[in-house]
């Protein structure tokens, strides 16, 4: 069993490259579609973070904390760095008595154009805020303070990390062949697409006890919030927002998407083979709109899959196409 | 028969992505060595510039107007937009009497870092000097010169580009399949990898004839002038430089890659499937090794390939490797 082929980019009447990977619906029971291979071994990157959300919720650590909806969706985010999501970090780890060098997720340069633009003429270096895991290791310190570990919190061996792993295990129903060490320097622990699959299932359909209320809580503050999850023309953003709410959507490095779906009470998790964000991006949007939650015609989807690809000076050069077979 | 797994990622012991390709290496009589599909048909993009630029040598237009072996060089040149190469497009037009209004590339933001910031900070537009193929048009204009065609020397039936088609068809051995429209508005024509592995073979050890001497120039021009041909930082340019001028190599869009290699007479042509430009570059390097022309232990190769891939905080997170079996 081989990747299926997902996304082409044609040219001139010609298929000029191909992207291939692997995809799986799922609901409560299982996998019920999939496209490639839905058993192969996936690090799901930053698309797992309402997963290593659940302990700050679970154990008490968000209430404790009086955490908003808006900082939930913030520890869920790959963030923009953008000026709004720095200051809702800074701000969150002001509040618990902590500051940026508490983080231990490094500094790069933020995606957010405005920001990024003020820090290179200003000649200012960026600072941990603007990693985009700033929120998620927000909320890991959060957990770390309620549990009283140490501060080295991305150690993969650390309570926070280890309660992270046990929760992760739990929802893909898998024992984890390991751990990578992710960009953001925590560990990302790996499962099947299927797993991460079920996972998602899980949070769409959520059973009524403390894990299930901790799923729902975190998928409707992604929903609600659309914006603290990516930012302004992300793709995690404006899907989330042409949905209208009907599912939330999270991407992760090296091609990695996955969506809840809580009407459907149906998980999606999407992997490109070779890490390519454009074409991830197209195969969700191909099977957000396959499974009834995105509208076609919406100018989202144009954006990310139908619209005519143009050079700078606006000709039209080619197109992108779903393969045949994805996803219908 | 399908593409061939050129370039994996690893991180925490597990292979994360896989890029997979088709590569030719070529002799003057054919193909010698092959990953992958080699007739499949491929857009050489950029990859195909020192074709594009043998009718300005052939036809007598490089030598009317002067042309010096660094203009040469960057009409092969997918150039980073540095103030250089804006500096000499501007001069090239200026001594044929002609502007930057008469170009019809269209204007991008340059890939140099500093003048990308310039512009980024002053709010100024790029113009079309900044254009990464404004050289390869400074050759049309002053191909257009020498034949008397119109100002809109990008159009397919112009005779600037039906000389460049009747250049490419013949040095591929071939009718092309047809064009598409590329970045820069011109057209490009398509052929087999094959084709396009033969065009560089003959690059490679040229015929003692008008088009033999033309393809000599033009690969002097490009190995004596690494800096024009892309830019600092750029692969083409690392590339030609750690090879000390023993070959020259060239980039297309789409991940697409090629090289001549004189001392040996092969010709090689590259391309990922997925357009992925990190593991073209991985894999052009794997195969200038697996030829004689790169040493292993360059801190090119080490860039490019060989090196742990870190995180912001530097820590090492994976590797690239070449999948097994490719090159050897």
């Amino acid at each position: 069993m081989r990747s299926a082929e997902l996304i082409e980019l044609w040219r001139g009447g010609q298929r000029e490259s191909l992207h291939c990977g692997d995809a799986v619906v799922c609901d409560s029971k299982g996998v019920v579609e999939a496209w490639g291979r839905s058993g192969r071994i996936v690090f799901p990157r930053s698309s797992c973070k309402m997963i290593q959300a659940l302990p700050l919720i679970e154990s008490g650590a968000a209430d404790a904390a009086g955490l908003t909806d808006r900082q939930l969706a913030l520890a869920c985010a790959s963030h923009s760095g953008a000026r709004m999501h720095v200051e809702a970090v800074g701000d969150w780890l002001h509040v618990l008595g902590l500051g940026e060098a508490d983080l231990r997720c490094g500094c790069h340069m933020p995606q957010d154009r405005d920001e990024n633009r003020r820090l290179t003429c200003s000649d200012e270096a960026p600072c941990q805020l603007h990693n985009n895991c700033s929120g998620k290791h927000a909320g890991f310190l959060t957990l770390n303070r309620h549990l009283g570990g140490g501060p080295d919190y991305v150690d993969p061996d650390h309570p926070v990390q280890q309660a992270v792993k046990a929760a992760f295990e739990e929802v893909t129903a898998e024992v984890s062949p390991g751990y990578g060490i992710d960009g953001c320097s925590a560990p990302n622990w790996s499962c099947s697409l299927a797993g991460l699959g079920r996972a998602m299932a899980a949070f769409a359909d959520p059973r009524d006890d403390l894990r299930g209320r901790a799923m729902r809580r975190l998928v409707d503050a992604m929903r609600t919030h659309p914006e603290m999850v990516a930012g302004e023309g992300r793709a995690c953003t404006v899907l989330m927002r042409a949905m209208d709410g009907r599912a939330a959507a999270k991407t992760g490095a090296e091609a990695v998407f996955v969506a809840i779906l809580p009407e459907q009470g149906l998980g999606v998790a999407l992997k490109v083979a070779d890490g390519g964000t454009r074409a991830v991006e197209a195969a969700i949007t191909a099977l957000l709109v396959h499974l009834g939650v995105l509208a076609e015609n919406h100018p989202a989807v144009g954006r990310l899959l139908t619209d005519p690809l143009r050079n700078c000076r606006g000709l039209v050069t080619g197109e992108m196409r779903t393969a045949p077979g994805f996803p219908a």
